[in-house]
């Protein structure tokens, strides 16, 4: 094993010196050590979860089901992490070998002027990239420590919901201090429906009020900077969402690694469903990349999101291997949350965090159509995941059951949404009273609209329906979005 | 609970509030809140603790011992983490409050000149001063979590030796392009010496030869900048380490972690040393503070030294009342680790990383002392605590046995060590051989000078002795330091 690392490591070790100044290729490079090094280490540390308590039964399996390992995405995360700690020097190389070389022919003085020369200097290095990078690094590693005690403690729900908002605190002050665009473009019909005008009006003074009040408690201004990172004022009609842009940005950072931790439950689906979505990011990202008019600003955050997603590719492709059906070992909430948190930290500080939540398409809808029962509207089972048949080995839909009488809200909703076909209703053969619905999830959904089949069948056409998802937001990203909206930043950017 | 709680958070919110441009004044109001924090979660997180497996009992007390909680280092750090990225706004704060009232008054132009001024103005915040704090973060973050896996899966030496130094990249990264610093003050009698400019010459050439072997292979160049970091080239004799500075950096945060985890083994000593380090390094930052002749780079490295050590002094203290004699705590790895890279951090970024070693004299004595055992040249067994008499309930030093004969050199060691009285050898009556002799560690040391005595009395003995150790060690450090070395940075810094 040491041997085949070590042979991988020097090939790439190999890549990322005779590429030393191109970041890309230095992240592939640690892509494919993350995915050695992740392979490499997860069967062997797989016995010392199992000591140490963390470990699971697969309850889709025909017995004996022996135990296996939790919480291995902890690997994966900490193998990333510490690829991204290896990176920095290679993302940063180009300013760390001028700096040494300018400095380097100089004599020591103590003029002034040599003095000033090097404060110049120091100036040269891009310490707000740094500060972004550093920031992306430590709000991923605070996800993965939150998720790793998640996964020892269990914490509470209210004890936790708002730690992620902490966690992307340092993000948020970057994307103060660098970026401050709080700006978003408003499709042109909406300003062109009849109470249109009015609706961006009283959002208008509702943000003023916001950034006023702000304003006054702690002294914060928001306003967006005039930089080239964003849209020209000649463009649409912009809206200044102020204090509340930052609000927003939170509160990605709390939704995009809870939404990938509810959409589970099937072996593959939490890391194959990131995999997917890495994928599209990076192609989104290619398409900005590759076109050889765009701004550099827009070019740079493209860059920084390809360079922070392939070495998250790399270590989940590993862990994929191991927890596809039939699943040697299961991810934990530490993969769930670290992933979530890789593609919210991306969104934030490539400044595309509205493109990433059409990315996440699959994901909301999954959340808006659970929350009848996450915010117990309607009964929800400790477990949601579809129930496996022992006798054909395939995966039939998990019901709610209705134990006590429904209130007139749940079983008008439950009604309506039985009539809609997106849940199946069981009802009393005596009474005609419904007595059970189909889980909401949409991997039941799956289920009640195309019947049982086998776990990996049911994981794998998930994944091509979000994979299809995606591509077709990009298109329309790219497409309709610019036509809605009046303008497309792939395509009008000044170099 | 909640209520005491809530009226602390509240009472320090308002100090916080009052006082949003001084620093030093946040930093305390969140010392006090992780007290608080620390104080009200141990006793609650204990029970969650045990369930998941972190305990222990205790081998010094009188049974029947009860299992007592491991690893509650944990919540001090984590508690102290979230302190440390809720200061980050308050920190900035001026700069964050100038850069918002500068941007409102404009209007949004689209004009070059506004596009200027903001990127003007960005420039004026200290982006490399928030890197240096988020790479402190972000390393203090990684030994946590390293600390926590250790504590978890019981890591080996040679898996985790090293990771403490990845986990100082960024630190590095950041002393490379802002400091660059690598020279270091030769005091006047080794230049003096016979050899002595000899000795200097040949360490030239060797840097020379380093340094230029690290330029070929990766086109890094060291050398020290003129700033006003350091001193003048004015001033006494400079040997420039080059690439070993970083070396030296690098061993500093593999060291200091380890150097605290070793002394231990009593109650409420990892805590305590830390305490009173924390304490040392406190008084040394004043005394740098309230010179109101020291320049503005010397006081902003002392402020950020004080900034960083108060949230963790606030936290230690709360874990050391539970693991004070009797402990109804234990600590962990998590701890030490988290503790040592504390001051690792602190005295890189603080650019007193030689100061940081004198004030470490203990620990180091303690390492020194341990290397027979440590590097298995006698005997060493896998606790090294002294050793608990229940009839009188005294501590007694422990003993290493000698269970074959040992080497030559074995033996010479343990009997000069015995003649010099560093250790207590026990013989054999008949043969009069060597058969055990007191484990090498300065507790036992304690034990075997001053005689036996209670767990709590000898850990406060060598909390003093430690205490003592350092201050006279800033007195040294003030007074002969200079007459020494010529100069002292403190007195002659520029303002």
């Amino acid at each position: 094993m040491l041997g085949t690392l070590a042979k991988a490591s020097i090939l790439v070790g190999a890549i990322a010196l005779i590429a030393p100044n191109e970041p890309l290729q230095t992240s592939l490079a640690f892509a494919t050590l993350g995915y050695l090094i992740t392979h490499t280490l997860i069967p062997r540390v797989g016995p010392s979860f199992i000591k140490v308590g963390l470990k699971g039964r697969d309850m889709s399996k025909k017995p004996p089901v022996p135990e296996i390992p939790e919480t291995m995405g902890l690997v994966a995360a900490a193998t990333c992490l510490l690829l991204m700690f290896g990176l920095i020097p290679f993302i940063f190389f180009k300013y760390l070998v001028s700096f040494g070389s300018i400095s380097n022919d100089e004599v020591v003085t103590e003029n002034y002027k040599s003095q000033y020369q090097s404060l110049e200097h120091n100036k040269l290095f891009p310490h707000n990239k740094l500060a972004a990078y550093l920031s992306g690094v430590l709000c991923l590693q605070s996800t993965t420590l939150l998720g790793l005690l998640d996964d020892l403690f269990d914490i509470r729900w209210r004890h936790k919901f708002f730690l992620p908002a902490v966690a992307s605190l340092p993000l948020l002050i970057v994307y103060y201090v660098d970026f401050s665009v709080t700006s978003i473009v408003v499709p042109q019909f909406v300003t062109d429906l009849p109470g249109g005008s009015c609706l961006l009006d009283f959002i208008n003074v509702f943000v003023k009020l916001g950034n006023r009040i702000v304003n006054l408690t702690t002294g914060l201004s928001f306003r967006t900077l005039q930089t080239d990172y964003e849209i020209p004022t000649s463009a649409p009609k912009l809206i200044d969402l102020g204090v509340f842009y930052y609000v927003y940005m939170s509160a990605i950072s709390i939704f995009s690694p809870n939404s990938i931790n509810i959409l589970a439950g099937v072996n593959g689906l939490e890391v194959g469903q990131s995999v997917v979505l890495a994928a599209i990011f990076l192609i989104n990202d290619f398409c900005y990349l590759l076109t050889p008019t765009i701004s550099h600003a827009a070019y740079d955050s493209h860059l920084f999101s390809v360079i922070f997603i392939l070495p998250f590719l790399g270590v989940s492709l590993a862990l994929l291997q191991y927890n596809w059906y039939p699943a040697k070992v299961f991810v934990g909430d530490t993969y769930c949350y670290f992933s979530g948190m890789v593609f919210a930290i991306v969104g934030i500080l490539g400044h595309f965090s509205k493109t990433l939540i059409i990315f996440l398409v699959p994901q909301i809808l999954n959340f808006i159509y659970s929350v009848p029962q996450l915010f117990h509207i309607v009964p929800c089972p400790r477990h949601r995941l579809p129930r496996f048949n022992l006798e054909d080995g395939l995966m039939y839909p998990s019901f709610g059951e209705l134990k006590k009488p429904p209130s007139t809200i749940a079983l008008v909703m439950l009604k309506s949404l039985g009539k809609l076909r997106l849940i199946k209703l069981e009802r009393d053969p005596k009474s005609g009273k419904v007595v059970r619905f189909s889980n909401m999830t949409i991997i039941n959904l799956a289920l009640v609209w195309l019947g049982p089949m086998r776990e990996d069948t049911l994981c794998l056409l998930l994944l091509v329906t979000q994979f299809m998802v995606g591509i077709s937001m990009i298109v329309v990203r790219h497409t309709v979005g610019p036509w809605l909206f009046g303008y497309d930043n792939l395509t009008w950017g000044v170099k």
